[in-house]
């Protein structure tokens, strides 16, 4: 059994590891913290978690996480998360952090994150965790910096065209992608009320959003186009779905580009590529770590279109966390996480 | 391993029970039949069932059935389920319908559904399998009458108020239930199509829904009472809710009613009593096989109000027949039902 | 032209008494006012306003708005409302108050708001604003109670049956009533945020909504019974859906109690009684000031079923109002209130 | 008075002009049309249309129409609302036609809609019906080829930038558009069942989009880029949202883009260019006629991006038809559109 803890349990993505980590066979939750310290017991103040007992949240501590964890995921907002996985990670514990905080160098974080970053060596020791794609780096790393939820759809979508040289020139990728408002966070808002955002749709933070950069330094060996990441709401809970436009190189067919998506993941438990003519639902992703993939051409205008769907809380957060928590001990990658999608 | 069959596996229950059973440990889903033969593998006609490979919804038939399983779970439209459990279960197998046809005896079935019932031998064979309250019947039985969504609801809201004598006199129990439209089946009508549900709330079969006498039924030994249920839609596609209104005898008070449903539930794993106070959300069991019940006592009319909410596909009718399977081998009634409720 | 003001503009209550006057060809929006002052003009602030130019919702001042209308639309939270409302009264103006401030005696009011009641001479001048049952003394009233949406909901399906003696002996009425979340205000707060309540459904005030004593004073005029009020959050934005439980007096059949509702609501232009064994869909009203009721008779308990839906910002508050100005000024009551529901 | 005919009433698109012209006070509809004949009057098979009375949907017959009507719109789906419009053009009529029929030669409607085209003659004199930009040609015609709900959120976002030559060389537009489900009819399909569709989203008919042609054929006189539209579901009843990516010439700025749009659309009563930085949201125009366009320039791609709103069933469909029946008749374009957005 590995002790683990959760640092931000009672935001969306702490919440959604305790979740998970309910049904992992090989881990223990022994420590959660949060920005308060609860009255209640876990399963009182989360009906949903009754399957915890034993637990509070606690007001987080350094010594007292350190000594109850083995390994600790941190999953507060962007600012906070970051430094106090440096703290654990420094103290020996192995770390995975869900915030954008160790994703890319300091100077590009603190432009488009308008915050002070960590320290460099903090950020150089961090692998990026988008499992399907540093399999190896994670299982050998101490500290994990978790991608971002568009920045995993959007990099699944697009990592097989780049890596295999299937763009045309250096010409603009037009990611549209949208999301369900748990991405948002737990925080309360005028604009997340269900009288507003009910029966509404529209694009937010255009043209700043801060994964554009984690998109692109992840793509950058060997392609020279750049992202235009484009972010929208849409009136439901949990989801992303990006619409990729790839300007396609000549002398490329459709069965050039599915075959390379199909094999690029055909042993992958977690990404699918769809069959011809599929195109990947919402729903059948939501409530599992899937991703499912779906590849298109546009003769008329030569795009390669890829189509990617995930659960931002899982997949794109708590879920990939808990995968790379598995390639880390060396586990099938599927431990804890082999729920299917809530269907219908 | 016990080798199970899924009959009616292209209905919402059918397809709930492939996906609590792909996380069962004890279990291997051995035939899936429906009532068309598929083309392609269930991963490929549902792509949320990733995990099964190997299996294609086939034509039923008994002897390849028999043959396959050693435990059936059928789940086909009421009329049509009843007479395929009774063909199993002649043939020798366990069996769990989830259909209406086993719950009643024969003039009442025919009276509500209007259908012709089974024969009475196989109806008196059938236990009702309400977990928490047949528990040692479930256990030796082997043919399981599984429960109704909204009689499940209701009767774990109502029978520790009618077992401990709380009622007033013989007045009428007025059940005010409300369900998601996956209840009503995977079957095409324009009543449910999107443009026509979203947005809206409305009562259907009102005065004659079916749950009705197998309510009544259940509750009958010792209850003077009559129910009056009523079913309405919400817009959202999983989830009970039903608001009881019991009137209260003279003389009990809240304390008393609260303390009997908390002693009454403390042991059941899926069946939770909520703090005073506390009203139960339907999304705190969305997904998974818990019942979370509120008990309010209104001093100025004298009335025992009990809400209580459940997911219709696991506790109204897949989760519970797992649970049910789980009873009949001597499991742990968690095996496969660990799954917390999807939140948010 | 009458020139009008609403105070209270950036609630939803008071941007619904916009949309509708936007509409209305005999009165002009002279003064908005509400707890901030706007940069912006109205059109700016709220685009879908766009028919409005000129207009800034101000910081609210007796003496300037008093200058610039005649009547005046009072739509602030309860408490704050009555306030004004009395001060705009006393100082000559026509006044309807859409709070629950002029509602109820002064220590009713107390004890169910917990919130100090206006001036009894106030709250004995204000007429009760339920349009079809108060046409004349509306007709001739200064200052209108705008009701309650729940109130309408119920005492519109409730009053046929009490005014016409059908109610056995003095027992319980149970209303078991669904809002959509626009009925809670503008106010923001965790609870109502889309992550936590889209797929939701769950009760709340549970024996102490302040629409009961309402409810009960409009009935008691030879009504013993007692009204058991429960309310419950539907996860859509508009729309009040009330199913009403009422103990039937022996004799009377349905044919009785379904003419007594046709003939009562034969000539209201908003109320409408539905065909035999249609019931009413909330999405048939919402937008809309209608009000739709359906009539059924329990036979196995002896119950009348009255089901009612409307728009809680229309007839449940701003349409209401406005039908209410109608009245007041002996202008069709329709006017300005045409807009059909949004269908689909 | 004008004497109109809807024909294909029972559809989403017909139920929404008889919405509408139920509040127009220069038209009388005396003539209601579709597949079948109604036993029960209009108000009593559609509730929400409870202002009409004396009208039953009868079956179609050319001779009865015309004597009724001076001016019918027909409504029915593609393949079989051209034919029946172009007989009533014939007829002496003028007539609207909201179906994809008038709007495409021949050889090109037969390609996309793989159906038969009606004469060539009747495609000629048909105009198109893009109200902002037609609106001489529309005041004139006795036929109309009203737009497709893609096409006009498209059109009326790309064509400042078209017309005034904003584009980079020859290189494709990307659209990447969503819509709500009432856009794809009243027509019953398993995939459009609230259960399937709610907490969805997805893309469909990619890369055949039969409104790629009507918009390129818009575009065309002067614009060399084609369009790559990708039409997709969103889980909500009514809206289209398009985001539009343009790649941008260079040396035009920001302001260079931003006025032009605004100065466009400075005196159109329904299309409005937002605020600088400020977002079209799908909710502020539901119900409601209006089109709302965002306009932002991506420095670090080049791109021009246009965000535009509409209800697909108002300004994407009726109310457009509306609008251009009052241009056909001299009257103020806001005739019977005057309802403000259902908001919240």
């Amino acid at each position: 059994m590995v002790r683990v803890g959760v640092i931000g349990a009672s935001g969306y993505g702490g919440l959604e590891l305790l979740r998970i980590l309910a049904q992992h066979d090989e881990v223990q939750v022994e420590y959660v913290a949060g920005n308060h310290e609860s009255q209640e017991e876990l399963s009182e103040e989360y009906p949903f978690l009754g399957f915890y007992s034993g637990l509070k949240i606690q007001k987080y501590d350094l010594e007292a996480c350190s000594n109850a964890c083995d390994l600790v995921f941190v999953a507060l907002p962007s600012g906070a998360s970051g430094v106090i996985a440096a703290d654990l990670w420094r103290a020996g514990k192995r770390v995975i952090d869900l915030s954008g905080d160790l994703r890319l160098p300091g100077p590009m974080y603190a432009s488009w994150y308008e915050k002070e970053p960590v320290q460099k060596e903090v950020i150089d020791a961090a692998v990026y965790g988008l499992s399907e794609w540093h399999e190896q780096e994670i299982a050998a790393a101490s500290l994990i910096a978790n991608p971002g939820c568009f920045a995993t759809a959007t990099l699944l979508a697009l990592l097989p065209a780049v890596r295999n040289g299937l763009l045309r020139n250096e010409e603009t990728i037009v990611v549209d992608a949208k999301t369900g408002v748990s991405g948002a966070g737990k925080a309360v808002a005028p604009a997340r009320q269900l009288a507003e955002l009910a029966d509404n749709f529209y694009p937010y933070r255009v043209g700043r959003h801060q994964h554009t950069p984690e998109i692109e330094q992840e793509l950058s060996p060997g392609c020279a186009s750049k992202v235009l990441l484009t972010t929208q709401l849409l009136p439901l809970v949990r989801g992303i779905a990006a619409s990729c436009y790839i300007p396609l190189k000549d002398g490329v067919s459709f069965d050039d580009a599915y075959s390379i998506y199909c094999n690029r993941y055909s042993q992958t438990p977690f990404v699918r590529v769809l069959g011809k003519g599929v195109v990947p639902q919402l729903k059948h992703v939501r409530g599992s770590n899937e991703t499912h993939i779906s590849v298109h051409v546009d003769e008329r205008t030569r795009t390669l279109q890829v189509f990617s769907v995930l659960d931002n809380l899982q997949k794109g957060a708590a879920g990939q966390a808990v995968q790379n928590l598995n390639l880390m001990n060396g586990w099938p990658q599927t431990l804890g996480l082999r729920t299917p999608a809530l269907y219908p």
